[in-house]
C-alpha cells in the first residue's frame, strides 16, 4: 500500500528522546497494585485513577471528570464497597477537529510474588540486556494508557498542535466486569461523548510476537447451561445405583451430541447462518505472520485440529466453536467419591460469527438438547437456559481508521501491519460502537506473547516505544483521512 | 420357621428392667464427640476407646488391650496424628464353648447443631412421645456396641454364664476408612483372634421401618478414572476453541458410552459374567417387606428404574450399576467460565455381584475405555485406571449363625426376618472372612430411616431394648447349633 507520508520524524525522534521519562512513568504506575478483584486493595485502584488525574492535569487536560459509579453489586465482602471512578478528560475541544475517544483501563489482574514472578509483580524491573520491561500491568493496560499520555508530552514539549481533539476514558473495574461502564457510556453518549468520531481502544495483542497487527474483529459468546434434576438429594451409589435414574447419564449423554472430538458442532441449523467466506476475505489469511507450529508452543501440546495457518486462523476468528467446560454440582475433588449426584449442570458455550443471530441461536440450541433428552425417555427433568451471550464485533478494515492506523504502523515499523480477527469477546467494543454509534479501532501496543493475565507480565521496549510513535502517528493521519 | 424354643424370658425380662441404665450408658457415651474425621477431635474419640475399657473392666472382661495403630497416614494437617487405638477384649475363655468375635467402632461421623439438627448431636435426648432417642452415634455405632455389653450385664444380674466366650473388636477410624484395621486382623488372626469360629457385626440396619432383618449379601465396588490429556495448560475458549482438540469433548464422548439412561451397563461381557437368578433365590424377594413407594420416598423422586419391588432390589443387591461420579479438572463452579480445561478426569464406578471377578472387569472396561476412545481418533492421550476395588460379599443365610439369630429374633419380634442384602460395601465384612476363615453374619439393630449418617441421627428405644435382647438370644440360639 503506497501512501503520501507526513513529516513525523521530528515527533518520533521526541519520543525516542522521552523514553527514559516514558519509563519512568509507566515505573510510577506499576507501583500502584490497582488490583479490581481484591476489594482489600479498591483503595489502591482509586489511587490510581487519581495518579492519571494528576497526570492529565499537569500535562494540560480539560474538563477532566471523576465520575462515581456507585456502590458495587453483590457478591462482596463489604456491602458499601464503591466502584473505582471512570475518569474522563479532554485535550482540544477545536470544532474543525475530528474527536477521537481513546478507551484502556487503569486496573490490573492480581498479582504475587509467590505465584511464580521472577521479580515483584509491582516494580518495574527493566531487563536491559532484553529491553524487557517486567511487571503487573506493564502491558496490560497500563503501558498502553500511558502511551496516549506519552504522545501528549511529546506534543506539547514540540510545540506541536494535536490534530484531533482526544476524549480519554479510562475505567478501573476492566479485570472484574467493567462494572457501571456500559450505563456510563449510555449516560455520556449524548453528554461527555457527544462530539465523538471514532473509538480508538489499545487493549489488546499482537498476534504473535514480531509483526504489528491491527484487529477487526472478534467472535461473539453465548453461554448456556443444562439442568437435569433427579432424586431430592445426593444418593450412595451403593444403595441406590442401578435403581434409580442417575442426572449424570442423561446429561453426559446430552453433552455428548454437541460437538465431535474434530471440532464440529453437531446442533443443526448453526452451520448454515455462518456468513460465507468471500474471495477478498480469504486472500487475507495467506499473508497473515502465524504458524501451526507457532499455535502449538502457546497451547504447549501437539493437540491442533488443523494442518494449515489459514484453516486454522479461520476456525480461530471465522467460524464458530463450541467448547464444553464442566459440571456443577458432579464430584469434581480428587480421589474417589461414591455419590450419586442429585442435580447436575452442564456448561457450554459457543462463540459466534457473522451472522449467527443469538436469538435464533438460542433456540436451535434449546430445540437441539430438548430432543436429545427426550429420546433418553428419561424419569428426570431437565433445563436449558442461556447464562449470558455477547454479540460478535466485525468492522471494515478499510474504513479511514485503520488506514490510518496501518500507515502509522507503516512509518514506525516499516511493515504493512496484519488485519486480524480475535477467537475472544470484548464486549466494551462493541458497547462503544453501538452507544455512540461511531467505528471503533482496536490497536494494540504489545506482543502476543507479553502474558497479560500470568506472571512474569511484560512489554517490549521497542513495543512501548514504538507503540508510542504508532499512537501519535495515527492521530496525524486520522485527521487528514 | 418352627423351632425349638430356649427359655431365655428371665434374659429379656432383666433387659427391660435394665432399660434405663442401658439408656444411661448409651448417653454417656454419645456425649464423648468421637468424630473419627476432625483432627482437632482425635482426644475425644481416644476418651471414648478408654470410656469403652472401663465399661469391659466393671463388667468383668479379661486381657483387654488397647492396639495402638501408629501415625495416621497423610493427608493430615499434624504429621504425628496417632490413629486411635482397636480396643479389644475377652468375656470368657472355655475351651467347651465356641468363641464369638464382636466387631463395633466408636467413632462417629460429624455433626453440629448449625447443620439443621433439631437437638444438641452430642446430648442423647429420649423423645418421649416417640419413645426415640436422638444424638450422634445412637444408631452408628455407639447403640450397637453397648448393645454387647448391656448384654453382659444382663448375665452378670442374673448370675447366668455366658453360652458363648465373647471376643470384642471395637476400632475408632470407621467413619474414616478404618486405617490400619486390616493390618490389625491380619496379625491377630492367629494370635487374640486365634480361637474364633464367628463374627457377628452389628452395624447396618433394616431394610425399611418396621421388620427385623439379616444381611447376607453386599455389593463391591470397583472405581475408575479416565483421565484425558490435552494442551499444557488450560486454555481460553475464545482464543483456542474450535483450532484445539479439547479434552472435554474427548471425555464426555467416551463417558456417555458406559451406561445407558435406563441403567443398562453397555460394556461388553459384564452381564455374562453375572451368577445366575435361582428359583430358590428368586423366590425370596416376594417376603421382602419393602415397596417402590418406600424407595421413592428415601430417594425424593419418582424417578425410579423398576415397577415392582422385587425388580428394585434385585437391582439394588444382585446385580451390578455403573454410576458416573463427576469429573476432576474441569469447571465446577457456579456461574460461568470459558475455560478449555487441559486434563480432566473423569470418575465412574461398577457395583460388582456374584460372580463378577474383580481383575477381569478391570479388563474390559479398560478395553472399552480405550476402543470407544480409539473411535474419536483424537490427538489427546488417555489413560484408563483403577483407584480402588472391593469385592462383593455373600453369605449363607442357613447357616448356623444366621439360624440362630432369625431364631433369637423371632423370639424377640415375634416375626421371621427378612433375609436381605444391601447395595454398598462394608469392606471390614470380607476382611474378617478373609483373615480369619470364618463366616460372618450381620445383625443390625436400627432402622432404615436412623439417618446415621445424616442430622438428627436416631435409634428408637424398642430397637435398642429389643436389639439388646436379640443380641442376647442370638448367642444362646448359636451354642446351641
Amino acid at each position: 500500500m503506497s501512501y503520501e507520508k507526513l513529516p513525523l520524524e521530528p515527533l518520533f525522534q521526541k519520543i525516542d528522546e522521552l523514553k527514559p521519562q516514558f519509563i519512568e512513568r509507566l515505573e510510577r504506575a506499576v507501583a500502584i497494585p490497582s488490583v479490581s478483584g481484591d476489594e482489600t486493595l479498591r483503595p489502591q485502584v482509586v489511587k490510581m485513577g487519581e495518579f492519571l488525574i494528576t497526570e492529565l492535569t499537569a500535562l494540560g487536560f480539560t474538563d477532566i471528570q471523576r465520575k462515581e459509579l456507585g456502590t458495587q453489586p453483590p457478591p462482596v465482602a463489604d456491602a458499601n464497597l464503591q466502584l473505582p471512578p471512570v475518569i474522563l478528560g479532554r485535550f482540544g475541544t477545536s470544532p474543525e477537529k475530528k474527536t477521537v475517544l481513546v478507551y484502556g483501563h487503569y486496573d490490573v489482574q492480581p498479582a504475587a510474588k509467590e505465584d511464580g514472578w521472577a521479580t515483584e509483580p509491582f516494580t518495574l524491573v527493566h531487563d536491559q540486556a532484553k529491553d524487557i520491561l517486567y511487571g503487573r500491568g506493564s502491558t496490560d493496560d497500563k503501558g498502553p494508557v500511558l502511551g496516549w499520555l506519552n504522545v501528549i508530552q511529546a506534543h506539547n514539549e514540540l510545540g506541536w498542535e494535536l490534530p484531533v481533539n482526544l476524549v480519554v476514558c479510562f475505567e478501573g473495574m476492566e479485570e472484574s466486569g467493567s462494572l457501571g461502564l456500559d450505563e456510563l457510556i449510555e449516560r455520556e453518549a449524548k453528554e461527555y461523548f457527544a462530539k465523538v468520531d471514532q473509538v480508538t481502544i489499545s487493549d489488546n495483542y499482537w498476534l504473535g510476537t514480531s509483526k504489528p497487527v491491527l484487529t477487526y474483529g472478534l467472535r461473539g459468546c453465548n453461554y448456556y447451561q443444562i439442568i437435569v434434576n433427579g432424586p431430592g438429594a445426593d444418593l450412595h451409589s451403593g444403595v441406590f445405583g442401578g435403581t434409580i435414574a442417575e442426572p449424570m447419564t442423561d446429561l453426559i449423554k446430552v453433552m455428548s451430541t454437541l460437538v465431535n472430538s474434530d471440532g464440529l458442532i453437531q446442533i443443526e441449523g448453526i452451520k448454515e447462518m455462518i456468513a460465507p467466506l468471500t474471495d477478498k476475505e480469504n486472500a487475507l489469511y495467506d499473508e497473515i505472520d502465524f504458524s501451526v507450529d507457532e499455535f502449538n508452543a502457546a497451547a504447549g501440546s501437539e493437540t491442533c485440529l488443523h494442518t494449515t495457518k489459514q484453516d486454522l486462523l479461520k476456525h480461530r476468528w471465522r467460524f464458530p466453536s463450541l467448547s464444553l467446560h464442566g459440571i456443577e454440582g458432579a464430584f469434581s475433588g480428587t480421589g474417589a467419591k461414591t455419590v450419586i449426584p442429585a442435580k447436575v449442570i452442564g456448561k457450554f458455550s459457543i462463540r459466534t460469527v457473522p451472522n449467527i443471530e443469538s436469538a435464533k441461536l438460542d433456540q436451535l440450541v434449546f430445540q437441539h438438547v430438548e430432543a436429545e433428552f427426550a429420546k433418553l425417555k428419561s424419569p428426570n427433568t431437565l433445563k436449558v437456559e442461556l447464562i449470558h451471550d455477547g454479540n460478535y464485533w466485525v468492522s471494515n478494515p478499510f474504513n479511514d481508521s485503520f488506514t490510518a492506523a496501518s500507515k502509522a504502523t507503516q512509518d514506525v515499523w516499516g511493515i504493512v501491519p496484519d488485519f486480524t480477527r480475535e477467537g475472544g469477546s470484548i464486549p466494551i467494543t462493541l458497547s462503544f460502537e453501538q452507544k455512540l454509534g461511531v467505528d471503533v479501532l482496536l490497536l494494540p501496543m504489545g506482543r502476543g506473547d507479553d502474558g497479560a493475565h500470568s506472571i512474569n507480565e511484560k512489554l517490549d521496549v521497542p513495543n512501548y516505544i514504538n507503540g508510542c510513535k504508532t499512537l501519535g502517528g495515527y492521530l496525524h493521519y486520522y485527521a487528514k483521512a
